[in-house]
């Protein structure tokens, strides 16, 4: 049994300790911030640590601010992005209360602890990540320093503040294992400090985009939870569609309808299939409007909240 | 020509650059908390230290207390070390107004830029590196993170003060190249920040310890320059020299006789060769008292100054 489907194994009964006592949990979570938060996100993570929170689990989120330059040598408006990300997520309704929202660059001493770590793991260890090594493929350069290092620091997110609840999918589970072995040899070796946190396993499907491809900023197929109504309408209204009139669900054969079913039914609460029969004939311009109207109508408390928040700022 | 016989060849004209205007130079320098500073090293290093500080160069010292563990699992008293190191700096004649002493943990700030710096240097360029090699080798463990990446870490001591110019001895030159490469390709990328270190090659000869080994805290051969006279008289004695009754200086055939007139000719400024022709048949006891009275004689008044800002403080 691998790490992964042993982690998995164990879900249940890790989500009914959460439930009986959140107490007992800290969450850190987090990510680069390298561009808006989209509706895929917000079903895939955001939904997830709002819900966690609503149980009354503590929660840390890092925008990870100093690992924007892992995989790219231009950092880009990090802090547009900063300031973007902490609307949506009070927006979102992460509360300032229970939640803690930081960068990297505003907690220095948690980047400190990447130095006694560095001490705790080798070189060969750091090279088996198998996280490193597909973002080392994905990136076409040479391995740089901080790509190598990146799930030290990761442990260091999770260990400055104790946390030992990470919410991660299937591809994160490997520093989650870092992690847990940097506590254990730093344990062993200073006396104890640190929990051995456990990888708590999200199940959220993933949303595709607007054209059936991955949802991502770079492809542009993706809606950003702080677009106007009139900017998520004209993204929609952009997207390819096929020539076929009458719609299906069908993401291997028609990926661009089916994504826009795919967003359609996620914020409808409905399936896609159904949503597909209801359009039927009305073609793909009916799809459009729809998928519009339905994400429009989900986001607009949340685009108010965010704009009075920024009101307020 | 190889980097090392580059760097010595542009000696002179850096010397005579820093007499000249010794405002344009800032000096980075300091080592690891690993003990206490010996007659060696203060031959080797502080007095270098001294005399840049009395030619107008401002001078930043680091204790780097992170550094410790990098080739060793125990850190040891790193806070006494660090604490006595303070002292004899102090004693010797370093000046607080224009000196500034500080541990690797008590400057977040500097620890950060090991971040953006390890995007800047590849896995391949950091085990290219001789001293890591050295280091390695010299561990007889499995390569760790820290040891990976120490001469990034190095590269942040020298350029968060903006450091121009680092004492090196031979060993150490590969960092500097390392730190000038991280500053030319942050300053490419992100606009002048950082300016390019030289480094300054120290001609000080290395004083043997008392047994004409390296001179080492964990040989036992080395005089503390916190010692009392009274410490110094017993290492002195417990000294092991040869059956041999007329003194001669010859480091390779009787390395233990030519450690002490090394130590006591370099505290006298004379040569071990006259030393030995004034001991001459009156044997290894009188070379020890002779050392002895010259070493307490030589350290006298840093142990006075020393004292005294102890009973300060």
């Amino acid at each position: 049994m691998d790490s992964f489907t042993a982690t998995t194994a164990r879900m249940p009964e890790l989500r009914a300790q959460i439930a009986q006592h959140p107490e007992q949990f800290r969450v850190l979570t987090g990510e680069r911030p390298t561009g808006r938060l989209h509706l895929g996100y917000y079903f895939g993570t955001v939904r997830e640590r709002v819900r966690l929170q609503g149980l009354g689990v503590e929660t840390f989120v890092v925008l990870a601010d100093y690992q924007v330059i892992t995989d790219r040598d231009v950092a880009g408006n990090i802090r547009e992005n900063v300031y973007a990300a902490v609307l949506d997520y009070l927006a979102a309704g992460l509360d300032r209360r229970s939640t803690t929202i930081f960068t990297h660059s505003a907690v220095s001493a948690l980047n400190q602890l990447l130095l006694p770590f560095l001490s705790l793991v080798t070189e060969a260890e750091l090279h088996r990540n198998p996280t490193v090594k597909a973002e080392l493929a994905a990136s076409g350069r040479a391995l740089r320093g901080l790509l190598l290092t990146y799930p030290v620091h990761q442990a260091a997110d999770i260990l400055f503040c104790k946390g030992n609840l990470v919410p991660v999918g299937k591809d994160n589970l490997p520093h989650v294992e870092v992690t847990r072995t940097i506590a254990r040899r730093f344990n062993e070796r200073y006396g104890y400090v640190f929990p051995e946190p456990a990888g708590l396993v999200t199940d959220a499907p993933e949303l595709p985009g607007l054209d059936g491809r991955k949802m991502s900023k770079s492809y542009g197929n993706a809606i950003a939870l702080g677009m106007t109504a009139d900017e998520t309408a004209a993204v929609i209204k952009r997207a390819r569609t096929d020539s076929e009139r009458t719609i299906t669900y069908d993401p291997e054969n028609r990926p661009e309808v089916s994504g826009l079913l795919a967003t359609a039914a996620v914020v409808l609460g409905r399936t896609p299939a159904d949503l597909a029969d209801e359009v039927g004939d009305a073609g793909a311009g009916a799809l459009k409007r729809l998928t519009t109207e339905a994400v429009n109508e989900f986001l607009a408390e949340h685009r108010a909240r965010r704009s009075a928040l920024t009101i307020e700022d």
